[in-house]
């Protein structure tokens, strides 16, 4: 049986990330996975990074991620695309890297290692960065959740973006940059067009 | 202001770690801390680890474990040590790596460098290894809990033994290997001639 394949959608707050993996997920019988706490060890560990609210510095936030990540590719992706179905993410190893390296400034090389011990040989197929300006993303913030990021948010997403983008330049064959500023049928295509050149399973 | 030492216990389970490390604590006006859970957030985490009985793959289980180091770290025993107060701990960062590294085979290099990501330059002045032959952990085991390891337990067990006693002639200038076998009364002495040469503050 051919394995599936595993897209992993990425980028800043209000980039269009979830909803393009969920409508991408839905279009190609895929099955859509988030993160974190996308099994029932991550609902335990989503509870205690995200309600929880116990301040923490970037290593140990990027570890509680990549343990969450950890447990999602033993007991869902890797066995999803095994099975030979489709895997669509919304976020994926990159994201640890963006915020927790590029933004909070953990050791990147450090970061990278403990990913790799995280996710083994679980590599997207293909990461499609949604990338935006980040008065695009704020304006989109301030709509949907009638707040901003404040000015401190601004500059750490400059650096998650710009990390992102760093990331992307420097890993070509899997990755997609998709300029996600414009209308919502104009994001839709460009990114179809990337997803038709692989072979679905 | 002179910084505390850090001096940690290791071992197998029912190698007498814990008692050691309380005494000697003790006996040194120094912090006695374990692991994993001596936090707000790792209270949380133990929970999971220990009590919510999610199974987990040894990466997994071992950037948990890691998270939970790297906050004991940052919240508790560097502000401790920087205050000039010694900290002693039943078991630290060579648990991880005889445990999931060496007992259930997760790779060790990444495993280190995800160390270094989680303690950064915290590390021990002293790892005193307390050393016993599995007959005698399995005894004392049935003595305490009335159960004795089964034999997947003891195969695993041995590996991990095997494990610290390769870290600990690794690295004689940071790790001490005592003879825990005996009665209490030697241990404390052997423990005891070890720590009076360290200059305690």
């Amino acid at each position: 049986m051919a394995r599936g394949l595993f897209v992993v959608f990425e980028g800043v707050d209000a980039c269009g990330k979830s909803t393009q993996a969920r409508r991408v997920a839905a279009a190609r019988g895929a099955r859509f996975v988030f993160e974190p706490g996308d099994t029932e060890l991550g609902a335990h560990l989503r509870t205690v990074l995200l309600d929880a609210h116990v301040p923490m510095s970037a290593p140990t936030e990027a570890l509680l991620m990549l343990s969450d990540r950890s447990h999602h590719v033993a007991t869902v992706i890797e066995p999803t695309l095994a099975a030979g179905r489709s895997v669509v993410a919304d976020r994926f190893s990159h994201s640890t890297l963006a915020y927790q390296g590029y933004g909070r400034g953990a050791d990147l090389s450090l970061l990278r290692a403990a990913t790799e011990l995280a996710i083994g040989d679980c590599r997207p197929d293909l990461t499609v960065l949604l990338d935006v300006p980040l008065e695009v993303a704020n304006d989109r913030r301030a709509r949907d959740h009638r707040d901003r990021f404040e000015s401190a948010d601004l500059a750490f997403h400059e650096r998650v973006r710009a990390g992102y983008l760093e990331m992307a330049a420097a890993d070509p064959t899997t990755w997609a940059v998709v300029d996600a500023t414009g209308e919502t049928t104009e994001v839709d295509a460009a990114v179809d067009r990337l997803l038709d050149r692989l072979v679905w399973p």
